[in-house]
């Protein structure tokens, strides 16, 4: 095993309260902040699927996301929302809190393993939430290298590549398991973090996937597990 | 100004006292260890060019040193070589020690600006360059990612691009006048460094490039100049 790369949203930050944190901020008391970053996330796959099946041409994340925000703007009753507002709630995606073992787990990780994003956000999205966050890492990949979306093969197959690895001597490491599932179609080996408040009231997820290589609550836990 | 971008081999590391050190240690005493590395650098930009104009296909920089030194054992008496050494020996260049104030400039400038590689060397070469001399990269930014070796625009233009910041906003940081004027050519600011044992034998650089913004001595000096 060389390299592990990791899914970030969810899986490394907590999108959702920062997002609700920076709604509330920008858009005042009056909205429901927790349910905005919902429906803002709601239309995270969708967006993307429109470029994954060739119904446009590439757009990175900042822009799917400032897309869905001006449709949720009139949504939510605030279509009068002016421009520098909107260019900063699209930057909450770009600030977000690490989950509290995020950074500890990481840091051991890198001792052995190269550590790499591998996420959706575009790069310099992904830039500003390292040093935002403190997220130490060896590289920053992201679908914009690739021009795909997870979970197209591209991504995965990309991203060991370009760390000098084979698919087997490469981990994906996410909260999700359609992502998991994906990576291991491409010959990689997965492991599951359980992230049971990264949905708020949409749910807690399975505590574990049993496709997985290993399931961990925590990155502490799974640098215990590899041994770092 | 919001982002330094780095050439590496030279800017950052001292390359010929790392790949002589490997060349000493992997060839033995009776090689002249100096003029092997000086040899192998000599073929890096013709053996970018045969790429750069279309002479063939994408090929990384690990591949190109490998068919460089090939010759090269050839031409050095050594040709009985065998393929784990060949092997180790291209990957002296994933281990370069930094000049001695690379760490500490790259630190402070990582306090005001977004620090990235923009440098010839694939991914998983600076991957672990940065891993062996702790650099502090934000990015790992290549020509690999675009498919074009410097000096060719693309990879000035998407550096920028993918740092999410216009050129104007972009400062190319390299020993090379014939890399800043080609950064400067797409609208980048560009700052010289002056590294007057980066080629030994070969000659010394001159002191100041009179086109540049700035011509500094040290990283710690650009991080004086830029007020980090």
């Amino acid at each position: 095993m060389k390299a592990l790369v990791f899914d970030v949203f969810g899986t490394v930050v907590d999108w959702r309260s920062g997002v609700a944190r920076d709604v509330a901020h920008l858009l005042g008391p009056d909205i429901d902040a927790g349910a905005f970053a919902d429906a803002w996330r709601a239309r995270y796959v969708p967006s993307m699927d429109r470029v994954r099946h060739g119904k446009r041409p590439w757009a990175g994340l900042d822009t799917l996301h400032r897309e869905s925000l001006d449709e949720l703007l009139v949504e939510f009753d605030r279509a009068g929302v002016d421009e520098a507002t909107r260019t900063e709630l699209v930057l909450a995606w770009h600030r977000l809190d690490p989950w509290p073992d995020s950074v500890a787990g990481l840091a051991r990780l890198k001792e052995r393993f190269v550590i790499a994003t591998l996420s959706n956000g575009n790069v310099s999205l992904l830039v500003d939430m390292a040093r935002y966050a403190r997220l130490p890492w060896d590289a920053v990949l992201s679908a914009e290298l690739f021009g795909h979306y997870k979970p197209d093969a591209q991504v995965y197959d990309g991203a060991a590549a370009l760390l000098g690895a084979t698919p087997d001597e490469t981990v994906m490491v996410a909260a999700h398991v359609d992502d998991l599932a994906a990576a291991r179609a491409r010959g990689l080996h997965t492991a599951y973090v359980h992230r049971p408040d990264e949905k708020g009231p949409a749910g807690i997820p399975a505590a574990t996937d049993p496709d997985a290589d290993v399931s961990v609550d925590t990155l502490v836990a799974l640098a215990d597990h590899l041994e770092c």
